[in-house]
């Protein structure tokens, strides 16, 4: 029986039901037209009366508008965008690896299709940011690039991107190395869980800063490591509690602390290089912000300051052009460069050509440092925006922290105990306002999480009058709860 | 004295040689603009006169342009396209996790810059298969989409083109599922790798057709999997041999076995989902080439027939569009959609939004599948060529098997013996044919492995004009064999 309704194909009822679920469920996209009955007919293998007989009844229902020569449409008004829900529930997954039972412990929140009006996430960028009309440019020159053959390319990514890296890393970040050491990466994310994968095995050490962005710690316990957070204060990871630390690696962002802003102290620098040294232990050098910064020098990457063997720097177009293009580089030792090739191209063949060869494009005619200038200048103005705004609505009830470089700072309320700080931002909810508290970014149980209430504010995907009346809602919020203590 | 170093920026001594080596390692791309001076002092916090000196130095050995007001240039004329080195050479590489042992011990070869001028390799199109205005005004269509802020999206893949696919699966495939299940992977093989994360603990057994796709035991096996082999035939994979094997996973490809090219009979599937439920097993149904079927009708996939619990589906656009896209499409079962979602999130946040957009535009609006519906037409021809060619010279000296769908044939050459076959491949090679055995592609020590030579001939990346001068060539090389033997 099934035999032969697998070999005949599907009929019209069963046409008919399928496309009667996908037009209530939206799949027709937003012009509404559906396959014509010729080549649906050709896909299902069946006769095109079976279609055509399907369509009829559907067009009798009054679900599609059928004209003679055209392809059939949906006929309904039908809200055509309905949500896909965040997550299919059903059964508690089984049989997972132990990865996937380790992953499945840590569950995060997905992207929500509604967001607040006036949301200070970090890690955003306000559209208008993006260098549209030369990306597009750029765009085009790669599709219109003569080839002959489509076939894989590098796993380590595009040698042309790769050359232009290994120049714009000098250029910007005063760090030296041979095109074979960089590896194009899906963002820095990627980045980080290849190094993960080759370094770190479950049961072994992984060092990471407290607070930290959390899913450094999440890609680390995934994994099975054990993990150790150290607390990071106004100059960087506190190197002094490494001492009798035990780790295969330590994910560290010295140029800027996430979240709180502060830069590694030389000092410090040379003693977390010789703790890993002695212990031949890796430090995964996050960069992930330093395109910007303001009131202070740029800060050279903890890379160039080894013997070149435990150190791998990781950077990323997230923050200079979209977090959605998915492009990061990973610097790796010269004798890790083989193995990290192999692993991309056993995860995943390689990073998409088409935005490979487009990043060339902006790096060789130095678009892209001229696009790193304009909205690093954009990037300050918004700084200042938000820094005068808090100052003028809070005065000292409120001190700021890490406001020197980078796209977000830290915003700590003298008045706001901690455990009040939840209070704060449900109130901010209901005038639509996003705000992200500080005290998530710290190890569970940790001895660092302050007493005040504190905030991860990102402007980077704000404008500056959007800043000042997010800073205005913040202000109300927030003297609510302090009159109300 | 480091400290200083660090804190003051590089010299003019140090700046002209870093430059230098740069020129002559090619770093300034195709235009070879150097940055401006100016620029430059900014990105290293220097002053410009430092900048200018390295300049004036290397215009003076004649390695720089510098004209007033203009961004100097690179002046020597230059091999501007060095090649990259395949791998950086050193030490070996220490320290790695379980994972990196046991991917160094499978090292495969790197796409080599020389290519044959005539190569049959499976998995390559030719570049005029490429639907490049449709693409193109796809892509420019996504850069054009108005969008408030730039975040991180859906780590499941854009919504819409999910629900586009889940009406696509279902038009050619008779696939049902909901959106959900659908998570759009960088191409299949991060789909065969999210899998073998989620599902596969090192010791645990995976099974795969012998011969099989050379990746996916790579990936088994990197991972830690016990791998076994089972034999596929002219029915596909055997599953009478399978009664005593137990395992976690099987990796298959019912609808055309790769590379032999058979269809999975029904009886088989049936046996085959009996025996994964039996175990709680898992199948990867990877369906990598349907889209091509000649002289056959459509083949469901294994995914409808079982109870939605063990089948995970994996489609891929790199046969259809272009390998260099890296989009392909894991269908899961519904209780496995969130934890599927949260570990592509974990190890990449999501895949590039441009081209994911791009696609869902070509499926809503039937341009996909008229693309396809077009190069299928060509590739009938190129394979009829290639049927026709080898008919021609061999006549029987040559049998050809799994031509009915795909875009490769399976040849064996029935005058010369197995263990002549890399002399075969090495006479084509000096006259810039690139063929391919079969052989590499059995389990090691495989009984199946035959005692004739054979090759997997993939025609989508040549027109018929190549294929039959590749079948000329061919059949001299066979022919100085045969007749020296």
């Amino acid at each position: 029986m099934i035999r032969n309704r697998q070999a005949r194909g599907p009929g019209a009822r069963q046409i008919y039901e399928v496309l009667r679920a996908q037009i209530l469920a939206g799949t027709y996209g937003n012009d509404g037209a559906l396959p014509s009955s010729r080549a649906l007919a050709s896909e299902l293998g069946v006769a095109r009366a079976t279609v055509t007989s399907a369509y009829e009844q559907l067009s009798a229902e009054g679900f599609v508008r059928s004209r003679q020569g055209a392809r059939p449409r949906v006929a309904a008004v039908l809200d055509r965008n309905p949500p896909i829900s965040p997550m299919v529930t059903g059964p508690a997954p089984l049989l997972l690896s132990r990865y996937g039972e380790r992953l499945a412990l840590r569950p995060v929140p997905l992207p929500s299709a509604a967001r607040p009006a006036l949301d200070f996430r970090y890690g955003d960028l306000a559209a208008s940011d993006f260098p549209t009309p030369i990306w597009r440019r750029a765009v085009l020159g790669a599709l219109a690039q003569r080839q002959d053959r489509l076939s894989y390319g590098h796993p380590a990514g595009s040698p042309r991107l790769r050359r232009a890296l290994q120049g714009y890393l000098w250029r910007a970040r005063t760090l030296r190395c041979e095109a074979e050491q960089i590896i194009i990466v899906n963002g820095s994310q990627q980045g980080l869980d290849l190094c993960t994968r080759l370094l770190l095995d479950p049961g072994e050490g992984a060092v990471v800063e407290d607070p930290c962005y959390p899913m450094a710690r999440d890609i680390f316990a995934a994994a099975g490591g054990t993990i150790t957070p150290v607390a990071a204060d106004q100059d960087g990871l506190d190197t002094s509690r490494l001492t009798d630390v035990e780790a295969r690696l330590a994910y560290v962002t010295p140029s800027h602390q996430f979240p709180l802003g502060s830069v590694l102290s030389i000092a410090r620098r040379h003693r977390l290089l010789a703790w890993a040294e002695a212990r031949d232990a890796f430090l995964i050098e996050d960069d992930y912000d330093s395109e910007y910064r303001y009131d202070i020098n740029p800060v050279p990457p903890l890379y160039g300051l080894g013997h070149g063997q435990n150190v791998l720097y990781l950077g990323t177009v997230s923050k200079t052009l979209s977090p959605t293009l998915r492009i990061g580089y990973l610097v790796v030792p010269a004798n890790l460069a083989a193995i990290f090739t192999r692993a991309k191209q056993i995860i995943d063949r390689h990073s998409p050509a088409l935005e490979q060869e487009a990043l060339a494009t902006l790096l060789e005619s130095g678009a892209y440092e001229r696009h790193i200038r304009r909205i690093r200048r954009r990037m300050a103005e918004r700084r200042n925006a938000l820094l005068e705004g808090l100052r003028y609505h809070f005065g000292d009830r409120l001190a700021v922290e890490g406001a020197k470089a980078g796209l977000h700072i830290i915003a700590w309320f003298r008045h706001i105990p901690a455990d009040r700080e939840e209070e704060l931002i449900r109130k901010a909810g209901q005038v639509a306002l996003g705000l992200h508290p500080l005290s998530l970014l710290y190890a569970a149980g940790s001895a660092m999480r302050p007493d005040r209430a504190g905030l991860v504010m990102g402007y980077g995907g704000l404008d500056v009058r959007q800043i000042r009346r997010g800073v205005e809602l913040l202000a109300n919020c927030a003297a609510e709860i302090e009159s109300g203590s």
